[in-house]
């Protein structure tokens, strides 16, 4: 067991990352939060529960841990309003109380609805993430980001609530349908992209083991993911500064996202796409070498194939100026000057954003092939 | 212009109280928030504005600030997930972003349902409380809970999220309907009851000069009221101990209002029969004198009268299950030893409840008089 630790100023907390976690949860559980909480109240969505459900609650048993499940759908699409109160009003209906703790288990959706509705209810009990999906446990369950999308855009509602504790078993990822693996992947490589350049080339290097799921392979992927993220989010918790350039891919994926209802893609295939279009925003500007956009392309590729994109200009455009990295008319962007070497601007001009654009749209009309016109 | 502090750890702020304030609003903005914020975001309802709308929006223009203005429906009822929904909504269309200030200018109900929006959109931007109602004015608008309701409670979903400034303009109280006057007294009495026997004397003998709104009168109640609040949460921001002593009145007073579905007690008057009622709890375990349960009768009966009461025990036991202070399926209650001497307990009988409400039941059985039966 690897424990990796997330160093907040107030809220401090351990990530667990190994295989077969989930049957010590329990008692690792209640080693974390110290005094047994009243009630147990695990948060999933019923193809999760079907799969691991039984291991965790066996593992709850074991513990003598008192608790209740309740299951929500997963799903971007389910990241609402209307989700979250019926989440909360099982957890009234379960009679969760002030002492009672949340567990999220399941993918990033799951993490996130169940960690907003665990901070707003009585204002606030503790949450526990056991995610999931391999997006999750590289990303979404750790940093205390909670949300739901607005119709207007995506996580525009949420809260900081920073988890008690997080469990990472790898285990877990054998059941994950390919498509949600090699999504998850694009969130990895980001984290290399911005921080670890050896961590980016492994990833160009390794793509057969990785594809395979080879177990110390996925091990080593998350593990370095999440020492990325931790570092990160323990410096600038609240996002005033660097936890930005978490965001990178993010600006054009979100977009991509909104623009088709959350349908087409999943997360962490739109953070794919939102890299491929920040280098050549990048290139556009003059601060990403032609080189380090082949580079992202390469690799990218590898774990494709992404959906094709024909979200014309206008809808990117006027979805980048609800984001939440707009302020005061200009959008936030991350872009890269070199493998593990990000800026943050500001100063990108739509026609730069256009012609990121139009590469993903003509990429991908070449039957997907590897080559990247660039004039 | 009197200046109470509210003196929190990480996010001390000034609760201004005067009359003419809201002419002044404007100037006092821009000093409290230093930066002129992106965009000022004013949430209100249709009445609020359409009695002083003009006048805060005249004082915004004066001090050259950028806004818009959301109006959303007040009263109990509107405390919902979907009004918020829709609050959080208009601030999209309205193009807020992380730089933006959410003004609520209203009763309890708005200042919530702003203060909320504010907390959870794009992860919390910054609210300016103008409480229009004695009772936001005196209660609600300071100390930084925001909430809705969910079916099975009050306030059951909401966060913490301190207002940079709060802005008290005791004049607007002349166009408050009577019966919303009279509810906001309440929860000055409480404020006596719990802290300062010297507020509740002065209320039991000047009920004559409060009831006609005498301008120097009203502005000593508002801000005692506020200064024993700050005070409190000063001491004690997330209600983990000594804040408790705020819900004095509260505990009944939230079932009677979420028994009737919020229609027929305005809060306020709930916390009057809740006070009753725990004054009663109070005589039937020995912990409340004979002598205290009778001042309070007489000085909230001064302020009368109070919609009737005919809730069965049932209804009232169960919804205390529920309660935010229920932990582990015991209830906390305030009472009193005496007026300004409280004590928190949990050790409650259901069989002392049940005699709470009959005594409420009861007394306005009695056609409403003074008249309490103690056996």
């Amino acid at each position: 067991v690897k424990r990796i630790k997330v160093n907040l100023e107030n809220s401090a907390y351990d990530v667990l990352v190994g295989a077969r976690m989930l049957r010590e949860a329990g008692a690792n559980l209640l080693k974390a939060t110290r005094t047994p909480s009243s009630k147990c109240i695990v948060v999933t969505s019923p193809v999760v529960r079907k799969l691991w459900g039984k291991t965790l609650e066996d593992s709850f048993r074991k513990a003598g841990l008192n608790y209740s499940v309740i299951e929500v759908d997963d799903g971007e699409r389910s990241k609402t309003f209307r989700n979250m109160e019926k989440v909360l009003g099982a957890f009234v209906q379960h009679r969760a109380d002030r002492k009672s703790l949340v567990i999220a288990l399941g993918g990033g959706v799951i993490c996130d609805i169940a960690g907003f509705a665990a901070s707003i209810f009585m204002r606030g009990i503790p949450v526990v993430q056991i995610p999931t999906t391999l997006l999750a446990q590289a990303d979404a369950a750790i940093g205390g980001k909670t949300g739901v999308n607005l119709p207007g855009g995506k996580n525009l509602a949420g809260t900081f609530h920073q988890p008690k504790l997080v469990i990472v078993d790898t285990d877990v990822l054998s059941t994950l349908p390919d498509r949600e693996y090699r999504a998850g992947i694009f969130e990895i490589i980001k984290c290399g992209a911005i921080s670890d350049a050896k961590l980016f080339a492994y990833m160009t290097a390794n793509a057969g083991d990785i594809l395979k799921r080879d177990s110390s392979a996925v091990l080593h992927l998350v593990s370095e993911a999440l020492k990325i993220k931790a570092k990160i989010v323990a410096e600038d918790e609240r996002e005033s500064d660097n936890r930005r350039l978490l965001n990178f891919g993010h600006t054009i994926g979100h977009a991509l996202e909104a623009a088709t209802s959350y349908r087409r893609y999943l997360h962490g295939e739109a953070v794919g796409l939102g890299m491929l279009a920040a280098v050549n925003i990048g290139t556009a500007i003059g601060i990403t070498p032609i080189s380090v956009a082949q580079k992202m392309f390469s690799t990218v590729n590898s774990y494709g194939p992404l959906p094709p994109v024909n979200v014309p200009d206008e809808t990117v455009l006027s979805l980048l100026g609800s984001d939440k990295k707009t302020v005061n008319g200009s959008t936030h962007f991350v872009l890269l000057k070199d493998i593990g070497r990000p800026v943050i601007t500001s100063d990108v001009p739509a026609a730069a954003v256009k012609y990121g654009m139009e590469v993903l749209r003509s990429a991908f009309r070449q039957s997907r092939s590897h080559q990247v016109s660039h004039g």
